[in-house]
């Protein structure tokens, strides 16, 4: 939190740059990315080369990528190379996914060889895989270490490990073997051996699991870090909880958008511009909109085999029964969708779902049914509608009728689409409210003019 | 991760009892408390009284409410006192909000004086601010202390800790003065003075801020914990890392539940009853059902004014027209409340979002409407839809005029609504899809029929 940003600019007009730096080096880095982000574009690069090298590499890996871009720019070849040192490597590999291929290039150039061989080895991880999140410098230990010899070993590789709260135990292939918190390196006796006080049930994942498996497995066990193992189940990196967090962050926004019919996109709204956000849209209004034409179809089908008089109050009622099918879908579709995404819903579970939708909306199809009927009954015929034929009670019916099939239709769809989906290995998010309101609708349509034409049909 | 659940089955029924105790001991305390729940409800008071002390209190935490009232309700007096005490305050009170009157009073009548007032105190919070999340068992350091004061001091009150990686400075009035995490600790020399290798900037909230900020500030700095000040600025407790990751899932759980017109709830899906998920889901489709009412009555007063020919043709496009407009509502609508949530838009960018808006609003209409124009020249009326008149130009002009206006109107009205409703402190994710569908349906409905008429009026 900057409480004197005036004062900071104060600093920097006048020149008084030794106090200017000590001033940045104290603030939290978060807070000096951001204020430093404001800072006129040929200022910054300045600024930044008089920062200290670790500070500077801090701040750097939370400056936004357009703003790490301009200063890859401005930066000579060694400036780079040290910068690159410098950085976690998952915040690098984070940098380097976002650039475009010649800043790529020109960094990968000056990194050192090791470096590069790591960061690329990050990579050619899949995206959004545990491998592509999580960071190599993690502290590991030996079994026959003692206390003492795991804490100095700490104190001696600690200061560039993304934590050093808990430490990993790997037998000489690497393989994971168990995990130490510092919490209890710090109450053991000095002569206690890692082998003992290691705790041999570990959770962990692997490179190619998903990052939302990751992120749930350290929300679920509240554990600071989560080791990431190959195939050999030896250990290659860690990801911490604040990655973790960002991984949440980003996964729920991301479902969000998708359930609003959104392409997913990871920039603040703020920072995107209007024809990227043109583009995260316009499909899937196209689509909608185009599928939308069986409802005309069907609407079409029907109007001649039903008298127009009856036709006429007939279509007044379908905006109702399209919102409240669509609605009741909506509802059950985003709850099974968030349940997968949480893990409190497996595929296995889908009839106990189904059957729970089943009864759910019995419930709601006929308390909305009866309120329709005395609805239409009442307020509608009597002050809302002028309608002059007699069939207002066969009307009511038809109307209270459909709309109770279209929620347990629109329930059971929305119960199954997103579990399906998940089984085909699909995004569930994308089965949520616009998708399954068209087909309610096209469904609603059908049911009601079925019923309907029972009753008002031409002789 | 349980690898042997057969095997500790095996133990328990072939009475193994010490065995079995001890391998309860190892495991992860989450997936012990998991492994117990699933026991007969006979048994799980015996083998709960079996643990040891400490054990029990963290798998005790880790219990769905519902077992936990089972077990306090065959617990003794003393075994509740016991349990209790071991308890983090936060767990505690967690534990209590969820439990009926009568086993909230058994157990305060079970706890310690002390143990008891502070619960009370946390218990008076109100209900999602920080003061309700946080926890008193911090490690609170003095500024003249050294480094090697400092560790004693955390070795000797560190084990109850909800975490010793992070300490905080007080002066004698308890007032937060700075930060210092373990790992500084650890790299300092034994003599230095922790006044200055404390951090002053330190970032904190209030009891009575929302839960959603303080997660929200953790993932922005992304620290272990925040700690938590009275309006004296007087530190009272802190609120972990793991806390936040709950408050941010919990959070963007209800987010979506209310994009989805349904009411929050806290409880996994499958674990919620059907009469409970009918009550969620009820109150929100009655209240649209019944709004939809306007869109009835709109078709009905334009019925009369359109001549019957154009009046059906113009009907079977209404599903469509009002589909996309929802759909671009509900687009703009849930982007800008996952922003408001985020913290990434505030309120003063009203204008900024809403210039946004407008552009993207523009794109998205034009290359709808024309499209929409092009599908209903081609597609519709040479295959999908019969229409004998000769009005299919003016008619598919009228349409695409419609659905260019509706989607302007949508994401205007997407975009401010849920800024307004965080304006007027209300939650802006109750402005979502079925609450703006419903708005923009009815206006959408009166441009159409508005502009048709214009075209298509009795002579």
């Amino acid at each position: 939190m900057i409480q004197n940003k005036e004062t900071l600019l104060e600093l920097l007009e006048t020149r008084r740059y030794s106090t200017f730096i000590k001033a940045v080096d104290e603030l939290n880095p978060v807070d000096a990315a951001e204020f430093l982000a404001e800072l006129p574009e040929d200022k910054l690069p300045v600024v930044f080369r008089m920062l200290k090298k670790d500070t500077a590499a801090e701040i750097f890996a939370e400056f936004e990528p357009d703003v790490q871009e301009k200063l890859i720019t401005a930066m000579t070849d060694k400036e780079i190379g040290g910068i690159v040192e410098e950085l976690f490597v998952d915040d690098a590999v984070d940098m380097l996914e976002e650039m475009p291929a010649s800043v790529v290039n020109t960094i990968l150039k000056n990194a050192k060889p090791e470096t590069r061989a790591e960061i690329n080895r990050f990579l050619s991880y899949p995206e959004d895989s545990a491998g592509s999140v999580m960071t190599s410098e993690f502290i590991d230990l030996k079994k026959d270490m003692t206390t003492t010899q795991a804490i100095e070993r700490i104190r001696k590789i600690g200061l560039d490990k993304e934590t050093i709260y808990v430490a990993y135990v790997t037998d000489k292939s690497r393989v994971l073997e168990g995990v130490v918190p510092l919490k209890a390196l710090l109450f053991a006796k000095p002569d206690d051996k890692i082998g003992d006080l290691m705790n041999r049930d570990v959770i962990f994942a692997y490179t190619h699991d998903d990052q939302e498996t990751v992120a749930n497995l350290i929300s679920h066990y509240d554990i600071l870090a989560l080791p990431i193992v190959d195939k050999e189940k030896r250990l290659v990196g860690i990801v911490t909880v604040d990655d973790a967090l960002d991984v949440l962050e980003t996964e729920a926004t991301e479902d969000m958008q998708k359930m609003a019919a959104v392409l997913p996109n990871e920039k603040p709204y703020l920072k995107t511009g209007v024809f990227a956000t043109w583009r995260q849209r316009i499909p899937w209004l196209l689509l909608l909109m185009v599928s939308a034409t069986f409802t005309s179809t069907i609407i079409q089908g029907y109007e001649q085999a039903i008298t127009s008089i009856h036709l006429a109050i007939l279509t007044a009622f379908i905006p109702m029964l399209m919102d409240t099918g669509g609605n009741a879908g909506g509802q059950t579709s985003v709850t099974v969708i968030r349940g997968l995404s949480l893990g409190e819903i497996q595929l296995k579970d889908y009839f106990r779902v189904v059957w729970k939708e089943l009864r759910v909306a019995v419930l709601c199809g006929g308390t909305i049914a009866i309120a329709t009927f005395l609805k239409v009954m009442t307020i509608d015929f009597r002050w809302a509608l002028s309608y002059e034929g007699k069939s207002t009670l066969i009307i009511s019916l038809v109307v209270a009728m459909t709309i109770f099939c279209a929620i347990i239709f629109a329930k059971l769809v929305g119960a199954s689409l997103p579990i399906l989906a998940k089984r085909l290995k699909l995004d569930p998010a994308v089965m949520a409210s616009p998708f399954i309101t068209t087909i309610v609708d096209t469904v609603t349509l059908i049911i009601y003019f079925t019923i309907a034409s029972r009753f008002f049909q031409f002789p």
